[in-house]
């Protein structure tokens, strides 16, 4: 059989090597339709990319890489569950990596499970990872990634994700609905992109209730623990007195928050209303019990591998690889730390 | 260099071959006596397993397995993450798997490990394992393997425990000298050994302070969950309203007993005094706090890691291999679920 190359496909459309290159992995700087001439044609001329890389990865490991921010925390222990039962059934191995978010650790383990030449990697950017070097070189070097809940634009690759812009929107709505007018927000570090959406998304929902944005009603929790929560709370109270709604960013955040108030005797909703984020299973449990939007950890961990088995395969064939960005839904779980509507 | 045999050993001793292998791989019937012997004589000769197994085996992966029967549970978590922290400093990638508590998925997981060639194994046993032919296989295949918290007695190899019946014997002690005399246990099913143990330890502490032992008092929960704590919590005052005291196998179970109090207005910690067992974060934060056992996840994970590694490297060594039984203390945590003492 012809052993059809980037060139014969770049010839027969008159585009550049570079671009054919471009369009089957999916680069945001080629067009559409450039993406669409070149995929087809490599599909029916049965294209295989002949790398060095590529036949590494030919030897496949049946193993992949998931490298997890932090391991104790009931989101990511859903997530790990998640993507272990998926690739579970589909015959998988999973090897496990903490980066405890640490850019450092993150980049040193994605060289390790390189050397260890696995399949694909699902990855959670680390809040400390602020240059995404060390991704974008594996995606040059056609490894397989995932990224999934908190992740970055600027990498070309498929994600996982859950709105966050419109989840915070819907949590900052909530409380302004039941009657909450000077609503603070605890939200996490400058970076990553989850907790800059989550700002966002409680920003637009008071704007598009006519309420002024007051950039010191916004508290930042530098580890989004519950001691955050519970020494923020303070603060908060010194600076507003009136305050009645509390947007918090985590559920432990939100947790610290209520203990706090309620060691206060501060009546919880009837003064101030609090509402969380993630819906982990102690939000079930606080007293009152917490209301928080579900951000289902178990489905996101289902759908990333499910992705990333797509993309192996993808390259496994030789077929062109298509990046998506999948959404998970998220909604708001009333409870009794807010008021009825 | 002289090949030195397990025959050669055998005859220096006066011993069978049998006896030379067993106490080599540390079966507890042979004397202490004679393993002292066999093992000293065999490092002197520089004595090397030469099976196919062993030479399997030296072929390191430098990857292990670990065998959870649960992810998504505090101290499975933290076991996690303690073990994912010790083989990362050792230079080593943890590959997770979930039993599900299923015997089926424990042979089948153990099995597909051994395939991959994994260097070792951590395995806590599923809550439905009643027969250890897949764990004793592949201990005669000098695979190393290390049990951690669910353990059996009659599974010949390291494990690392805490002292359930300890554990079990100080929370109800506490719970009698707080006040309670009439004390209901809720258990697990009736295997593995922790769920025994525990029952046990209820059992002495009530012996040894003069409370005669009421087995209506103790009830099943299968699951021990949330949900077990509170439906069962219905049925506990039903049969004894007098009842002044619950030791919960779990701190899910307590937290379920706690909530069900709280909505029946029973007084906690005046009319019925709650313990349970884990120390979950959730212990922290229900209302009011609940009384538990410390029992260090984390710790326990770092631990049962060091000691396979040690076992790796002896029988990579060709050294006998040593088999330890490591435990790791508890302690009682008071907080307000239960009255002082």
């Amino acid at each position: 059989m012809l052993k059809v190359t980037l060139k014969k496909i770049a010839s027969t459309l008159g585009v550049s090597t570079a671009t054919v290159s471009k369009a089957l992995k999916d680069y945001p700087d080629i067009s559409e339709k450039t993406k669409r001439k070149v995929k087809s044609l490599a599909v029916s001329l049965n294209y295989k990319p002949n790398s060095f890389a590529q036949s590494l990865r030919n030897q496949e490991s049946k193993t992949i890489g998931l490298i997890i921010p932090e391991i104790v925390h009931h989101f990511f222990s859903n997530i790990i569950n998640g993507v272990i039962n998926a690739a579970t059934r589909k015959g998988y191995f999973v090897i496990v990596l903490q980066s405890d978010e640490s850019y450092e650790s993150e980049k040193k383990q994605i060289q390790l499970l390189i050397e260890k030449n696995i399949d694909g990697i699902l990855l959670s950017l680390s809040d400390k990872t602020v240059d995404y070097k060390h991704i974008k070189q594996i995606i040059n070097q056609d490894v397989p990634i995932v990224l999934y809940d908190k992740i970055s634009k600027s990498i070309n690759c498929s994600k996982v994700i859950i709105d966050d812009k419109k989840a915070a929107f819907n949590a900052t709505e909530y409380l302004i609905k039941t009657g909450c007018k000077k609503i603070a927000h605890i939200r996490g570090p400058l970076k990553p992109q989850t907790t800059i959406d989550r700002f966002i998304g409680y920003k637009k929902a008071l704007e598009e209730h006519n309420i002024p944005f007051d950039k010191t009603l916004v508290y930042i929790g530098e580890n989004l623990s519950y001691e955050d929560g519970y020494n923020l709370m303070d603060q908060i109270i010194d600076d507003h007195p009136d305050i009645d709604g509390v947007f918090a960013s985590t559920d432990l955040v939100a947790t610290g928050v209520l203990t706090r108030l309620k060691e206060k005797n501060i009546d919880i909703p009837e003064k101030v209303s609090i509402i969380g984020f993630s819906n982990w299973f102690l939000s079930k449990i606080t007293s009152p019990t917490l209301s928080t939007i579900d951000q289902p950890g178990y489905e996101m961990g289902m759908k990333a591998f499910n992705l990333l088995h797509k993309e192996i395969n993808q390259i496994k064939q030789g077929m062109p690889v298509n990046h998506e960005v999948m959404e998970i839904s998220t909604k708001v779980i009333p409870r009794n730390s807010t008021k009825s509507i």
